[in-house]
């Protein structure tokens, strides 16, 4: 998505090795309207199934995933993260690892909001290592609902959580791809094409 | 407004004296249709202010914030809560006082985000004792920033937030503005003139 990659290019801030910060339209400060467009873009993208509900993973998550619930006209539902959760009835929940924080977390949807009859979209910020989305994928088949694609702003390829969801024959799009960070700079999947 | 209301008395959930729930459209399951409508009606309600950026706090914030922030096409910035942090050289603080919870956060907000040029508009889900609208406040004063206004999806006029703001001259907005729960139902401050 051209605006997006503009966008990335122009705002975002290459950290160390691997680290790409935007959150001055995405994780922080949150531009509206190229959110909206990208709602648009991930309907473009799944349009030809049949989706009920998208799932995200708070905070970052929510922002897209809304704009894109708004074009889908479907409810969003966000997981919560939490330290360790003692009640859990009516929670499904699953634990995600994260390699920058180097902790794990566990993140828990409500039983009530999530049932066999549901399609899902999964929509996330970043792909990367994919700790995110298996977790979310865990609690989709905990409730024996069906996954229909994920979403994806944007994603590293040079980390493995693509690898990860292509062996699980799971429909990735993400809107940016990014293979490398080359002296500080972005470097786009498509970009030698241009 | 109307359709709020109707989702409040239809959705939400009346716990013990104080508490109502409205994870099935508002804090945990969201629906974008109807954070879509209260964008418009924040507009519509600050229409006459000069707003230039929507500050709120994560997660439950996040969906009306942004919705507003498409229709007034300014960016939003959302407060990370945290536990209490060490680093805080580039960001404005404020410590909020959680009474459901009983515990004491820190917001924080980056200070490149904020500066004195801007005027501030603050959505937040729920206005109780007013301790996250008021941490927002002292860092918009941090910042030497125009406080433009606050807009709350619930109010509840029994607890003292109203109050706090009032006594300050800030303009606040409520979408639903409930004076009581009676026998576990919902009773909105505008309901003897139907």
């Amino acid at each position: 998505m051209r605006e997006l990659e503009e966008r990335i290019k122009n705002d975002g801030q290459v950290l160390g090795e691997d680290v790409l910060k935007v959150d001055n339209f995405l994780n922080h400060q949150v531009d509206p309207q190229l959110m909206y467009h990208m709602g648009e873009e991930f309907h473009r993208l799944f349009q030809d199934k049949k989706i009920t509900k998208i799932l995200t993973v708070e905070s970052s998550g929510i922002a897209p995933a809304v704009m894109a619930g708004l074009i889908f006209q479907v409810p969003v539902v966000f997981a919560r993260k939490h330290k360790s959760l003692t009640l859990k009835n009516d929670l499904y929940t699953a634990k995600v690892y994260s390699f920058t924080k180097k902790v794990s977390n566990e993140i828990s949807i409500s039983k009530k909001f999530l049932s066999s009859d549901d399609h899902v979209l999964i929509i996330d910020d970043f792909l990367a290592n994919g700790q995110a989305v298996q977790g979310l994928m865990e609690i989709i088949d905990a409730a024996d609902a069906t996954l229909e694609g994920v979403g994806i702003v944007i994603e590293k390829t040079f980390q493995k959580g693509r690898q990860l969801l292509d062996e699980n024959g799971v429909e990735v799009q993400s809107l940016a791809r990014i293979k490398a960070f080359e002296n500080g700079q972005v470097v786009f999947v498509d970009e030698d094409q241009d």
